[in-house]
């Protein structure tokens, strides 16, 4: 990344996006976690991964802030890379962790069958990983023909992950109770929405988009992107635990 | 911000008032979240909230104490600036994420009605989030032109959720048990207050306040108004809390 093409009004602006991203983040965790115990037990599983998901982001949004701050040198009043290299692959080791997991509490909050389960976290976790570990090398290369054919590659599961969303989860989706099937469904697009940022990103150096304004909307598109599908998509699957949970409370006062 | 107008004892106690606004801010984080357990279940969310509002501020005010300490040399017994710059932003990203927050805690310690409260929150949430973007152009401008501006922009959803806070949310205190109504006006008050600071500081540099004397006023009273509206507006959430908490268990004991 040449970072000398960067204003330091720029350069600030991604420093804060990240921090902006930490807080979030840790944040999120913090809420998951704290608000828990508030949960019918069935759920707590769910929004405990929930919280892990923002907790390992946090973890990685602290990396990147350090990595930034070390890659250049502003004291003259202009960004001047220190040659210490950002390291982007945070990133990666992030999504790595992060992406399969959030596909999994999408799943333990909708509460299915434990074979169901089982088979859905498996096939969407696992196409999960594999469309993170192709994309890697085609970042890391330094050739446009090869950044493509990984793009191409890596799409292929991401292209799997988004069909199984959208008709695979269907049935399931049906089955669920009133009050929290537009919740999911919106839970559901808010991810597809957030992920489909990626792959565009992606293919920015290979269509000549570069310099400083073209990295600020990247790193700072990520860090938005990040949020919509970490953050605010656990918001919805708290918010979907919640009201499973008292619809069970409800059942049990019923009962008595 | 011209560091150098800035004497030893200016300089040093600002740095004090930011690592006390650390202490505060992260001692209420503590006491809000050990608190929890002991209220009822409907307000927990809300002092959840409460304590996420001071914890974001808490990371913020160790941020803004780093960039401050890294921002000046003082070994020579005056203050030299490093080149390091200072970064004023923290403060815009935890308004941003903190004030419709503690807005929202607000909404929720109130206990309206499902509908309500999406609506209610979503409001004056979002009205928030507009005024600190709105704020943000101004302040990181060069030209007194575009501040003012900035400032009248940002001047609108203020204004908005001072009259949604003084007349909007007239009636739903109206339905409010009597033992908590005196509370939740001081509580809107005391937010009402502590943010007419901002504004006014915000024109400071306009008007020709400017140099060591005017440097701190604005910092230290920053950091007394987030005080006032983060920590000492939650200790009035959490007594709102605990109130009608007891109210709760009292209706329960009469029904046995």
């Amino acid at each position: 990344m040449e970072l000398e093409t960067l204003s330091l009004g720029q350069y600030t602006f991604i420093q804060n996006g990240y921090s902006f991203g930490f807080a979030v983040m840790a944040a999120a965790s913090l809420f998951f976690w704290l608000m828990k115990s508030e949960l019918a037990p069935s759920y707590r599983l769910a929004v405990t991964i929930t919280g892990l998901v923002t907790a390992i982001a946090a973890y990685h949004y602290l990396q990147i802030m350090l990595s930034w701050g070390a890659a250049a040198d502003v004291t003259t009043g202009e960004v001047v890379a220190t040659g210490s290299p950002f390291n982007q692959a945070y990133r990666y080791v992030d999504w790595l962790l992060t992406v399969p997991l959030l596909l999994i509490e999408l799943i333990l909050v909708m509460n299915l069958t434990r074979q169901e389960t089982i088979k859905k976290t498996t096939m969407l976790g696992g196409a999960a990983a594999l469309m993170i570990v192709l994309g890697y090398p085609g970042e890391v290369s330094s050739t446009g023909g090869l950044r493509f054919v990984f793009w191409v590659l890596s799409m292929i599961p991401f292209v799997f992950i988004v069909h199984q969303l959208v008709v695979g989860l269907k049935d399931s989706i049906a089955k669920q109770p009133e009050e929290v099937k537009g919740l999911i469904n919106i839970a559901v697009y808010l991810v597809i929405g957030a992920w489909l940022f990626y792959p565009i990103v992606y293919l920015f150096p290979l269509v000549g988009l570069t310099g400083g304004a073209a990295i600020t909307a990247l790193e700072v598109g990520y860090t938005i992107a990040d949020i919509v599908a970490k953050a605010l998509f656990g918001v919805f699957i708290f918010t979907i635990a919640v009201r499973k949970s008292k619809a069970v409370e409800n059942t049990e006062n019923e009962a008595v």
